[in-house]
């Protein structure tokens, strides 16, 4: 599974470079400013789940992978944009100064609004064999980036600072904010690979149940885990008075809750029989990472 | 024609309404502020752009109506964030207060990325007859509004602040920053209205000096018109040191170089024959207007 995980990260990547390729014109700067945030050491989650689904699909992983480099991008644009002084406030992430801090308030903006904008560049590039697919899937891409989706979370994130939230508000605001695109990528991975209906809502249940574990284990981490391990101070939400899964149930209903989710997520994948063992296996990675 | 120009921004403002409907969740804040700066009272001169060109090309304006309304998100995002503390840092457009003013400075940078993403939702949504024609229009779209373009614009707006430029280096600049997606506001009605390659070439060359013309108005305007007709105090580039048209090359040229790129606009429509008058009509409207 490791082997399998480091080669899709891999393609991942190098389709990255060749659609951030620096131009040299001009606004150069934006492409540096970019590339910094895209290569800055993610951990290509959605991408990868997406490619996983398609392949799992029986589908051409060519058909998916613009798709799965766009998600990256409106993934690194979120982060450059939660970053800002105005939002999170962040000087460092993954270990490294943030984009605002290395390129100024001004180009990180921009960066992240060329990344968001990117994103639609290179879907709609499209010239495949199904455009009618591929304008469904920019779509579902879109919707689950926009107010209904991640940005809907964010807002109720920073509306819900400084306050205490109940554990319905919580999960709200993270389907929006963390769930949306990682339910897309499941989706637009399975709709690309030729999936049936049946399929693609099994990718659905599978990415909503994966989204949660993922986040309570992040919650988890952010108390348990070492500054090594995480690339930032440990205990850091509770010093920023941060609405968790761990503030709100506690550690142990916390580790408890992770199970439960992954468990979820697994059974969701049974439609796929035995092509699912990747995702399985990949699923029990990421709910037992250290980082 | 101010008859037919008042009926065509009534109908980009009335899919616009719809498309920015308030949605009654908890993060209904994004949506007040999408329609606050969206209604502001721009003058819509891109998706009215879109729609002539459509309808002269004896195209169904349904065909073309999301792609308006996508321009005018766009445009209007870009808006937002120019006005921001870390760019522009304007406190007032059009005599309100801009979006960080009004909504604090995490929502404005939230409302712009939500009009960018929305504008894709909206394009994508696309059900109609050709949508092989519609994902080549959205790649039109992205592209005019990316790195390449408006965004490319901007960052170089951005670096040569406080630095005199030389007249090419003003041209690439508004050719990104503004023209870009004039540009692309006329070929895509052109395509999306089943318009010709030679007659979208036609209206490219049309929509590439429309917008320097338009932009060498602007630059007049800061030194020739009244604070009532544009909403804003006047002087504000010099004040600001900007580089514009009137900077580089004085008043009496600015003014000639407006009949001149305006001539070149109109003659750029002789493909069109009779059908293009209301062109015609709006182009005199727009570089000679007050505002």
């Amino acid at each position: 599974m490791k082997e399998q995980l480091k080669e899709r990260i891999a393609l991942v990547d190098s389709v990255l470079d060749k659609y951030l390729a620096i131009k040299d014109n001009p606004q150069k700067t934006i492409y540096e400013a970019m590339r910094y945030s895209v290569f800055a050491g993610g951990k290509r989650l959605r991408p990868v789940l997406m490619l996983s689904f398609c392949e799992m699909c029986g589908g051409d992983v060519n058909e998916a992978l613009p798709f799965a480099s766009a998600m990256e991008m409106i993934h690194t644009y979120s982060l450059i944009h939660d970053d800002l002084p105005a939002m999170d406030n962040d000087d460092l992430r993954r270990g490294m100064p943030t984009s605002h801090i290395k390129y100024g308030e001004a180009t990180a903006i921009l960066a992240g609004d060329a990344l968001l904008n990117r994103a639609f560049e290179v879907v709609s590039a499209y010239d495949g064999k199904y455009p009618e697919r591929a304008l469904k899937a920019i779509n579902i891409l879109a919707l689950s980036s926009g107010t209904e989706g991640m940005i809907g979370g964010q807002v109720v994130d920073i509306e819900s600072e400084g306050r205490g939230i109940t554990l319905d508000e919580l999960r709200y605001l993270h389907l929006g904010k963390t769930g949306a695109i990682i339910r897309s990528a499941c989706t637009i991975g399975t709709l690309m690979g030729g999936g049936n209906d049946e399929e693609i809502k099994a990718a659905d249940e599978f990415a909503k149940n994966l989204g949660i574990a993922f986040q309570i284990q992040d919650d988890i981490l952010d108390v348990e885990g070492t500054e090594e391990e995480l690339g930032k101070p440990i205990g850091s939400d509770k010093e920023e008075n941060k609405n968790t899964y761990v503030s709100i149930l506690g550690l142990e209903k916390s580790k408890e809750l992770v199970k439960e989710y992954s468990k979820r997520a697994k059974d969701a994948l049974a439609v796929f029989g035995g092509r699912a063992e990747f995702l399985k296996e990949l699923t029990d990675y990421l709910t037992n990472r250290r980082n």
